[in-house]
């Protein structure tokens, strides 16, 4: 089969450019999901949500997921739950599975027993739920190829900068090269097992130009997709995730020119004053795989 | 109880803003440690000190020592021994012991048995000595998440970017992007141990404003501290890893900021532009923790 | 002995500062190689050769290989065969052994098994060829370490960032920083086995300005040398790998200042600015090793 024509490896991956959070204690914002079209909102039990607050959150999980999917809301709910050395994973596990959340989110994922809990309570509870992992601690990016590889369940990492820097106590510039090998790392880590690999926050949410610098970064590292705080940040990451026309177009124009070139067996060829072989046709593949959603997104 | 008022996890490391190094075969150098205030000084028998002086250097180590401390020296004394598959290495070690040296400094190790003899002459010794390791070639920097675990008495690790261009045929440039994934792998793997991580040499001893950048990239990357050559480099460093006046500030709003909603049990809330949650409060926290060690800087 | 006199850890090395690839499905484009000065010239099975292509490509190989000998090449003279996971493989391995092809360079190497066959199949047949290993996957990356210290017949491994970038879903910048730490990974892996670590191609052929930038980021890193597509990217390549009029200069000159201090018993010294200490000193023996390819190379 001509590599033209084989299938993209991102067929059977659910797309996940946008990850929006809310805090599971402010039931306003989670309400607002149905209107900003994120592909993942997840209720936060987390860093969103006080201490003093938790146990009522997580009492109030199940009406949450109820009111939110009867106000209309059709996209891929998640919940996540608090970190593995805290108090609250158990009983936040739990509460998640009850909801049938589409997605548990764990934080601070430090090694591959930490999902353990998680995994053993979604096979015994014997429903389809995605896991995605926190990857924001020294620890968690050192064992990042392990933690991809541990979980069937497993989905998605998430790469948390704003966490890591005060885990190593780094100090966050606007260029971000105190996180750019741990960034890499979490990226090629996800990649090696085909797992998506999801950006970090921009906590300054206000700086839109930040966040596309920021999202352009991350896309030019192979990030699939971005953590967002608000309704600006999920467009600004949708469109920033999708191909741009420029990308479709050239993709276009290099499969006809291939297809040409196969068809008279011609190996090696110069296109555009460009060297081609099989992973330039692999990446324009990809992205007119990925078109569909960015033509979906500019529909709805 | 509520994570503005948690212990920093900085509280039981000394702090190592500044290493200073003098030969061992230099006691006109050595003997100005007392006037330099490094937060640890070293006796260096390795690189600064020539072969054909290294045993006698090593015969004069503990009176130097005597001298240093009677000349006022209070501060924290180290001895770097030579590299583990030297054969000096056996006779420093033991040299270091007796002068009863508060830390030793071990270069170039490259994996965790190399730190084995250190651990075993000091704890047989029965003595309380720290380990310093010098992380500065490839296999170094690839078994550097091991060589942070394997060693209890182990403080500190040192990146030393010198002798890391060297082992790897690096040409070393202003920007330092050669040795950017080395320095932040040893920082990661320090800071998954919780061990202190004390940055790169500036070898161009007269140029102050390469000192500061480097200082200011290492402390951007997370490192705690930096090798010093001089004392006007020395100087510089406590300065650049010692926070700064309006660190202390905003750690201070941001503190006060957040008490004050946590009286009112509000979670994730908007401060001056950002988005807060646990690792801006953890932060804010550690420069509150540091802060007591530039006020005492300033003073002396 | 005098760290100015011991021997270079570069002495039993083939340098190969150049790697030029032509597809084996185009003999005149093979039979140029003896009028290009390569350091290395490999005939490509894989993804210069069409599938169509692939078996008459591998029969015509022996014939290719005695048409190019008989021409006048006298360099070493190597056969890129298919990806281990590939139909082809054990085949194109069998006809490189054959044909006693002086290099057999395995593309898309993952993990230390995917050199089993070529290191069984070479040692089989008695005959010393050295493998070269392409490393140009996520988990190729993550387990490089791995990988360079698993064949003895080992020599060089290739940083491959095309198909790296297409792997993990990159976005190919001219600043490069997307396969940055990937890059730094691969150099360290092969530095701390003490094997070549040879760079990235530039696919833009025809941009000169690209390629003196990459090669010279690239020689920075530490990388002996760099994939080449045409005549005037090997030019270019074997002059950018090799030491500069300034670099001999300085080392000449760092040498002699520092065999005349040694002869006076001076240790750590000042020369030109510059705290001089053992890596300064081994970087500029090394140095000098090299000068005499550049010079083989002017004037051939």
């Amino acid at each position: 089969m001509h590599p033209c024509n084989s299938p993209s490896a991102h067929t059977t991956c659910h797309i996940v450019r946008s990850l929006l959070f809310a805090p599971a204690n402010r039931a306003d914002l989670v309400l607002k999901f149905p209107r900003i079209s994120a592909d993942c909102s997840v209720i936060d039990l987390e860093d969103g949500t006080p201490v003093a607050d938790k146990s009522s959150a997580r009492r109030g999980l199940a009406e949450l997921f109820l009111r939110t999917r009867e106000s209309g809301f059709v996209g891929r709910l998640g919940v996540r739950v608090n970190a593995p050395n805290s108090e609250f994973f158990a009983d936040d596990i739990k509460a998640a599975i009850e909801c049938r959340a589409d997605v548990i989110l764990v934080p601070k994922v430090e090694k591959p027993d930490d999902l353990e809990p998680v995994t053993r309570a979604i096979q015994s509870a014997g429903v389809d739920i995605d896991v995605f992992a926190g990857i924001e601690t020294a620890a968690g990016v050192l064992n990042a190829a392990q933690i991809c590889r541990c979980a069937p369940e497993l989905r998605a990492v998430i790469f948390g900068a704003e966490d890591l820097a005060t885990d190593i106590g780094a100090r966050r510039t606007v260029e971000g090269s105190e996180v750019l090998v741990a960034r890499s790392m979490v990226l090629l880590a996800a990649k090696a097992t085909r797992i998506l690999a999801i950006d970090q926050a921009v906590v300054d949410i206000r700086d839109e130009a930040l966040f596309k610098r920021d999202s352009e970064a991350g896309r030019n590292l192979g990030y699939d997709g971005k953590i967002c705080l608000t309704p600006r940040q999920t467009e600004l990451a949708n469109l920033a995730f999708s191909p741009t026309n420029e990308e479709i177009s050239y993709a276009e124009r290099l499969i006809a020119h291939c297809r040409n070139a196969y068809t008279q067996g011609i190996g090696t060829i110069d296109f555009e004053g460009k060297m081609i072989d099989a992973p330039l046709i692999k990446r324009a593949r990809d992205i007119l795989y990925l078109r569909q959603f960015a033509h979906h997104d500019q529909a709805r």
